[in-house]
């Protein structure tokens, strides 16, 4: 097959790709974050460059989405096939610029003790009174063990020897890993992962004293095969070495991580012994190069949920040859490690009060902890608080609007206090919320005409005609459409039908509940508006807590000890899983919810 | 670098190798077994090679060894460098013709429990009130485990599905390790590997049901690098690549011997899935790629005795992806796996009355087994056995005078009833006991002059002078000269000499003594003649038992038991060595039964 040039500007980077890839794939293996909202499916329109160069002919979604502008050069990047050199021009819109990772959370304090451990050893030398073998002779000074990886084994005689059997071993549960010359005890560390579906985020930790030495994040490069773990299972159906690309990009990606991580903080790749992991039941899969097919259609079935160990070389992963790969336990097919990792860092299994877990995203996981029992369920809430199908929706990136509040006259800040480009989750919700308060949206979700509404002249200049309804106008080019509103209602309504069903379950009173919220959306969405549009059920506003990215902070424990993924076992097997679509309630209970 | 081609005839075997390359390694690598019993030092001139092409000149070990027939074209395979395109002719008797191979041995009945098994598991489909991950699905049918290989995991979705759930789990100690459409339960096989240093013998076994399929047996493609493990080991020590060359060439062999077992007997590679290997520690060590040159320096150093399991992959052997390599444990440097697998099959370690188990090679081993305790040792008894060494000495081939008797006149059998073409290690213990019988050789080790003889004409017409003393003719051209009587002496000497320090260490009468022969020359000898030459102890013929391949054996039960490998540490680990270069009685000892 022939293959191409395309250069991607401003920046200049450049990839060679086969004839008939997409320009969306090509930024992928260039490393130019486009937004890939559809999955590549030429409907979101998000994709938007201009090219210049031997491309393939537009389609009907590029002229539906384009109009006019295709003859001006523009083209979808997941529509246009690149048939010779390329040179494509990404405007600012289309790019995933910098968005606001969140990188800590509440976690608890668990005695360092972990799986890979380095001792310093000064060896008696052998004698034909002392015989044993080089094996023998560290593992008896180690204390523990009797197995020892090939690699070990194979530089062993030659280590032991060059240094006068002063050595440092490596042993992971009993086993030698790797023996180095002299002490290098002081150096052993851990990198703990969050893979998530947007982000992903990776901790370098220092597994001699448990610290974290520090953190660094990325775009999971698959985000160009679709925007959530539904659009990239189809995609790895319709591409034949799909399920390997999202593979080989996932782990090059944390591969890229880790190099990061070493270089920001002076730390050898092969003195990274321990890798953990946490991510969501499709990403734990992509990771490990399983097929995730079946956890997108009835019944839902994951290919694992146990906790897995591997080595490092097994899975391409450029950390020492014999580092261990642990990874989370899933719950069920859409209550994943990440979830595990939150419960561990939360401990939640252990609290005293009726207290629910909740973590948003394009879905709601839910986990209510209730006299020592644990129930989860997920809803598919879309992906309306990620921005997405929403008119002005965006990440939380540069310029998104996060917050609103209607003072007299409606304000707002933006991240980076950059002026207003989009709106937010957290932005929404505010939104919304104060839209109910002040009386310019019904309890029923619709928008009132500027005739119904009572309030001030001010707003209700702000209340405009839109398709099928009326728009809420934020500030110029940015507003709350009707559509939106309902698409915000169908989300809220579904998370909470979720929590309903766990509470009635349980059989525990609203009033009870304590609610932890984890996650970025958790963490940077306001509780009032939270608890007013109806997405939480009715707590004190006290009661909500946010913790951060709870499945991160889980995944730092199994590294700092191996009593934790044993727990993560644990937690796992204990908490039942509710099949929210095998509910008959479920429609009921969505209808009640959609409601404010 | 440059390449050439090299040619050996007759056959037509062609290889291409590096400018440079030795023609005694072309012939290793293009599968020619030529003779090297010097370790291509030159200096034992069995390599001999009539060569036409560009070769480096001479060497004065050539001109020494060769003499005149340099000019015919004669060169030393281990000696001559490819410089262009050569043609090799080699004679018949540079090569190591077709040895006689022993296969079986005595062996304990186990029950069988492999540690691979196979089971057919119709499963109950996955439904919304079923939503179990398909490897609990599996695991919780096979009622063990609880973890799966990576392979195993990838493989698992498609394969339930392809399948209607109808598989067979291939399980190794809990793990799944690979699952097969449809049932394939009767199709597990497992291959038990002797790799001796000389000899690699392999045997293909039925999981399903324990028995035998059958063998095959190969050359040890490293004889062209010595043919002890003293010449291998000084061979990888001034070869940089030395220890990777002598790996490899074990595992193509093996894996030569894997695909001609599958061949012969209709079976694929993927349905191996267990292998065990037994070897001397050194061959033990090179197998597994670990540098074994500790072992061949005081004081005697191996890298590890334990016993290991790993996978087929990482060790490049060429079965089922999965299956797991079982490398039984050593004692010490030079009481190795194949010595625990003898005692394993044998049963030595539970024997009631005081009994020996000898196996004679390069090296002699000797474990003593009384009161339940065991002790073994190692004797360097010289090449002398395997015809090493020895003037008109060979290898146990066809054409080897192996039986020799004087009844009125000297009468002797030759393996394949070929006409003689030298004398192998029974042969000549043979020949020695009747020269001493017969009052040829004096109690000493003296050949007799004819004048000092008294015996009939025909035999004191065959003794004639010889290079320092006198040879005795066995047949034309074929001789025991006084210097093989000196060599065997020695080689007989030192194997009495450790007999005698266990017998006395642990306070066994020779009388009580039984005695277990294992391997070949153990089993091809004529007990008489080795209790005559005194090289067992004085006990009565009927308690010498030869027990055949017991190392092989023990090899074969590891494969039929999980339980076997246990046992086997367990022997390993209750075996005391004794290390005989250490005892200051070992040169009295020495001295003493070097008599006859």
């Amino acid at each position: 097959m022939r293959r191409f040039e395309v250069v991607f500007q401003p920046g200049g980077r450049t990839v060679e790709v086969v004839e008939g890839t997409t320009l969306l794939e090509a930024a992928s293996l260039a490393g130019v974050p486009l937004e890939g909202v559809c999955g590549g499916k030429g409907t979101c329109g998000k994709c938007e460059v201009r090219a210049k160069g031997k491309l393939s002919p537009s389609t009907s979604s590029e002229r539906r989405a384009l109009g006019d502008k295709l003859s001006l050069g523009a083209r979808l990047a997941c529509q246009a096939r690149v048939l010779g050199r390329v040179v494509v021009e990404v405007p600012d819109a289309s790019l995933r610029l910098g968005q606001k990772i969140l990188r800590e959370g509440v976690t608890r304090y668990v005695p360092l003790d972990p799986m890979v451990k380095k001792r310093f050893l000064c060896l008696s030398k052998p004698s034909l009174d002392d015989q044993r073998t080089d094996l023998e002779r560290v593992l008896d000074a180690l204390g523990e063990g009797r197995a020892a990886d090939l690699n070990a084994l194979r530089e062993l005689p030659f280590v032991v020897r060059r240094n006068e059997f002063r050595v440092t071993a490596v042993a992971v549960d009993g086993t030698l890993v790797a023996v180095e010359g002299g002490d290098t005890s002081g150096r052993c560390f851990g990198v703990a992962f969050d893979v998530g579906t947007t982000t992903l985020v990776g901790y370098l930790l220092d597994l001699s004293t448990g610290e974290e030495v520090g953190a660094s994040a990325a775009m999971n490069p698959q985000a160009a095969c679709g925007d959530d773990v539904i659009s990239r299972i189809g995609y790895l159906m319709e591409h034949e070495d799909g399920l390997e690309r999202l593979h080989e990009g996932i782990i090059e990606a944390l591969n890229e991580l880790i190099s990061e991580l070493c270089r920001d903080y002076e730390v050898r790749p092969d003195e990274v012994y321990l890798i953990s992991v946490v991510g969501n039941t499709c990403m734990h899969h992509l990771f490990l190069k399983l097929d995730p097919r079946n956890i997108a259609s009835v019944p839902f079935v994951p290919v694992v949920s146990d906790p897995l160990v591997f080595k490092a070389e097994e899975l391409g992963l450029k950390a020492h040859r014999e580092a261990r790969v642990v990874v989370l336990p899933n719950v069920a097919a859409y209550v994943g490690a990440d979830i595990v990792g939150g419960i561990l860092a939360t401990g939640l299994w252990e609290v005293e009060a009726p207290t629910l877990l909740v973590d948003i995203g394009t879905n709601g996981e839910m986990v209510l902890s209730a006299d020592g029992r644990m129930m989860a369920c997920s809803a598919a809430a879309g992906p309306a608080f990620e921005g997405a199908r929403i008119r002005h929706g965006m990440r939380g990136a540069p310029g998104a609007i996060d917050s609103v509040v209607v003072e007299g006259e409606v304000k707002f800040t933006t991240i980076g206090d950059e002026s207003p480009r989009g709106i937010c989750g957290s932005g929404l919700v505010d939104a919304v919320a104060e839209m109910l308060r002040v009386g310019v949206l019904e309890p029923s979700g619709r928008i009132r005409s500027p005739e119904e509404f009572e309030g001030p002249e001010n707003l209700k200049a702000r209340i405009v005609e839109g398709e099928g309804g009326y728009d809420f106008v934020l500030t110029e080019g940015i507003r709350i459409t009707q559509r939106d509103v309902r698409e915000l209602q169908l989300a809220k309504g579904a998370i909470r039908a979720g929590i309903e069903v766990l509470r009635r379950e349980m059989e525990v009173e609203d009033g009870e509940l304590t609610v932890l919220l984890a996650g970025a959306f958790g963490n940077y969405i306001n509780k009032k508006s939270a608890l007013r549009i109806g997405l939480l059920p009715p707590v004190e506003e006290g009661k909500v807590v946010p913790v951060g990215n709870a499945a991160g902070e889980g995944a730092k424990l199994v590294l700092r000890s191996r009593r934790e993924l044993e727990r993560a076992q644990e937690i796992a097997k204990k908490v039942r899983y509710v099949e929210l679509s095998a509910r008959p309630e479920l429609m009921e209970l969505l209808a009640e919810y959609m409601l404010f």
